[in-house]
């Protein structure tokens, strides 16, 4: 007889790159994103949440740095033949929704989004394909003065997640004064905006690595360019001395305070007039921010803030944090950028060919979350069930009428459903679960109205720490009366926290 | 010189059968969720979030009432050949989750999940292919005592959304019993349990649509076969009359109460063994919930609950809303069910070999949520923010330090962002936010210290209804001192509500 082929088993694994989350980590990422969501509602901010979809043609090629169509993207094509994809990030779908709903929908339109996005790229460690952002921005509104409601947002929800102030700082500079020092620079000429686009993209990324390869190595790259410790070499803009000097200048224009900051770029922009409407834009936010109590301890003008490379018009702004972790070598370092966004103005315009002006900020969720986890302000975790143990199986509607006692009483609790025969089980169950107290109740405390109730996180201490004097003097155990367990139960669970 | 060929514009739409929601509807349906959520947490769930990708090959072909791999699900072939899908439900990414990690999750296993799924399907007025399912399985718990859980647990949560007492109802059978019911009416044989498939599956959707069809519509089907209005005819399952009674005698074996009913399901079945053993379940199940206080005014046993067609063992359920809402037509009918579920022992054994008894009830989440409406137990809409308006573009630093002062005592509060030329659009724009108060401070009254505020909500009611008296007595603007504003705005809320 023929033997019958067996389908092999499939294999129990997420796709390469994507992950899930347990418990914990669910609940601690919701914490913190209904305290992020209700200071957006604060200031006037609707939420929205888009299709995970979205066609191929309204997403456009607008993933920053990939020029290509479609790449970086996951997209099917559909039976009606059209392209469809993931959303890779929550501003495409923003744009799509407001030229969709304008006529609908208020303007300007304040509007926040949470939720995963994908991207089609190369895992690795740490990096998944699929991860949460967390977004607001304002369409609409042309005045800076919602850039400044957006910093001042920013800084605002830092504090409410659990950053205290003096340990992060949100930094604004504008594209109009990078521009402006272009122009002075001489890699910017206003009548011909495609001219020098070659050197400039050189200088944006040169400014945006400042961090990373100090004032040397930039200038390196302002100028022939740069030999780096492999012994790459990456070309420079070939800027002269007397340019280079320029955009360095603007890189340390930081001052003492936003006024003096401003003064100082007004100087380094003369000449240019997109320069001088840059410095005055970064004036009125400055101004907006200080009537409302927001100084330099938590926003700051700071001209080394580029952004990136892609759409930013105007404005631009980002999060950093200031205290100290220790990195991978065990060396100390700044926990960095945790958010970032800026004024774009062209997004809408691809689909209806009228400009709409835009500015926004997107989070950082897993960085956010990490910082807070390195701060000991991860949220709490969740508490462990109170677990009641099965001894006699014929008994469970007993059992069931302790869990429903407690949990009328707010008190989060499960029977034991596991095979009961093994009582050990039912305590090794209880520890993973992270329970603070087990209830126990045989035949024999059945039929006196008694129950056993132990305190899990005392035992825990006991077994690791406690002299036998201790040991002795506080039980981890006692027996009390089945009428008292919910007072009980609550009488331990306070003393534990 | 030849034309410029300009790319055409994108369409801004979704696409077919996606759809995005916006602001109330994403806070309604979060609150309901975080209710539930609470609910499952105080039973000792724990959640799960899993990618919203899966290999083709984890999913299976599990999709009810589709026989094909891949059909119905969005999948798309990754760079390395393998086939990827998003999730067409909450249980088969469980089922890959526990056998992923069975050695590190707790067993039993509780957890709940809740977010979006995707069923590639023909879009339909109402029908997408995104929407939102709410899960609670315990993997791992062989007793019947998690079926009883979950039923609990199912009633409470949906008096804790606001479905009251009397106006749901959870109903219980068993797949065993109906086994039994179906071994007495010879047309299930235990030693060839394939011998008489078709039959049962007849005969199975034919209990299935006993609401649809009528007692009369059902014994058709167990006999010869039904002809419906359209003249179509269907196959019935060819059963005697003889065993035709035992069906039907089992779909109206429903007694007062869950002692008598189950005591009409024994006599029903006897002399099967499954049967005695389902019969058995239904008893211990209907103990349990009476010792905890779920009498037959919340859960029943219900022995024409079927359940589709899927790949329940043993216990099923369902929740069904019993008040009375009009159907398009205008006619009043029942509103339904709502949530549904019920024992599967085979799905993690497709990776693991091993048979895992689990049991869990998936939550319609847009029927609830439009239960809820149709209670007009919405979640009370987000109330819109209160706009201080822009009289003096110079001035938008005072403006904004209202709002700071606002919000820093908890009241939603924004600036008008927009072109602030035209009065009339900034109230349109309070107007289309659902503002209740606005606030107005021209060069005038900011020289004088005092602000307007305006009550909208009221100025609404007088503009609608007010006679001439009530508009005099009742002004709905008024002039406060700048700095009793939160404390008047406070006021104004406060008589509104």
């Amino acid at each position: 007889m023929a033997k019958v082929k067996k389908t092999p088993r499939p294999k129990a694994e997420t796709p390469k790159g994507f992950r899930d989350y347990f418990g914990a980590e669910v609940a601690e990422r919701k914490a913190m994103l209904d305290q992020i969501g209700a200071v957006y509602q604060l200031y006037g901010f609707e939420a929205l949440e888009t299709s995970a979809v979205e066609t191929v043609e309204a997403l456009g090629k607008f993933l920053p740095d990939v020029d290509r169509p479609n790449e970086g993207v996951f997209a099917w094509q559909e039976e009606d033949e059209d392209w469809v994809a993931l959303r890779y990030d929550l501003t495409a779908p923003l744009a799509r929704v407001y030229a969709q709903n304008r006529n609908e929908l208020p303007t300007p339109y304040r509007r926040y989004a949470m939720g995963p996005v994908w991207r089609n790229e190369k895992p690795g460690p740490g990096r998944f394909r699929q991860f949460y952002q967390c977004d607001a921005d304002t369409v609409g509104a042309p005045s800076v003065a919602a850039d400044a409601e957006i910093c001042a947002m920013l800084s605002d929800t830092l504090e409410a997640v659990g950053i205290p102030r003096g340990d992060y700082v949100v930094r604004i500079n504008n594209r109009k004064v990078l521009n402006g020092v272009m122009e002075v620079a001489g890699v910017l000429d206003p009548s011909d905006p495609d001219k020098f686009a070659h050197e400039r993209g050189i200088v944006l990324r040169a400014i945006d690595k400042l961090d990373r390869l100090g004032v040397d190595g930039v200038r390196a790259l302002l100028g022939a360019g740069r030999k780096d410790d492999s012994g790459d070499f990456t070309d420079g803009a070939g800027l002269s001395d007397a340019q280079a000097e320029v955009v360095m200048g603007f890189m340390s224009a930081k001052r003492e305070n936003g006024a003096v900051t401003v003064a100082r770029l007004a100087e380094l922009v003369e000449g240019s007039k997109v320069g001088a409407e840059g410095v005055a834009e970064l004036e009125t936010i400055a101004n907006l921010l200080n009537v409302q109590g927001y100084g330099p301890d938590r926003i700051e003008i700071d001209p080394s803030v580029v952004r990136g490379l892609g759409y930013y018009t105007g404005p631009v702004y980002e999060a950093e944090l200031t205290f100290e972790i220790l990195d991978e070598k065990g060396r100390k370092r700044q926990f960095g950028s945790v958010a970032g966004g800026g004024r774009y103005d062209d997004l809408v315009k691809r689909f209806t060919g009228q400009a709409v002006p835009a500015t926004g900020v997107s989070i950082g969720v897993d960085r956010l979350l990490a910082a807070l986890r390195a701060k000991g302000r991860g949220a709490a975790e969740t508490a462990g069930p109170v677990v009641v143990t099965v001894m006699d199986r014929d008994r469970m509607g007993d059992y069931q009428a302790m869990v429903a006692e407690l949990r009328q009483a707010g008190i989060r609790a499960e029977v034991y459903l596991g095979n009961p025969k093994n009582f050990g089980n039912q305590l090794k169950y209880a520890d993973k679960r992270c329970s603070p107290v087990a209830i126990i109740q045989g035949g024999d405390e059945h039929e006196r109205g008694v129950v056993q109730i132990k305190d899990l996180v005392l035992g825990a201490k006991i077994a690791e720490n406690a002299s036998l004097e201790e040991w002795k003097s506080q039980p981890a155990q006692r027996e009390i009366s089945r009428a008292d367990l919910v007072a009980e139960v609550r009488a331990m669970l306070g003393s534990q926290s």
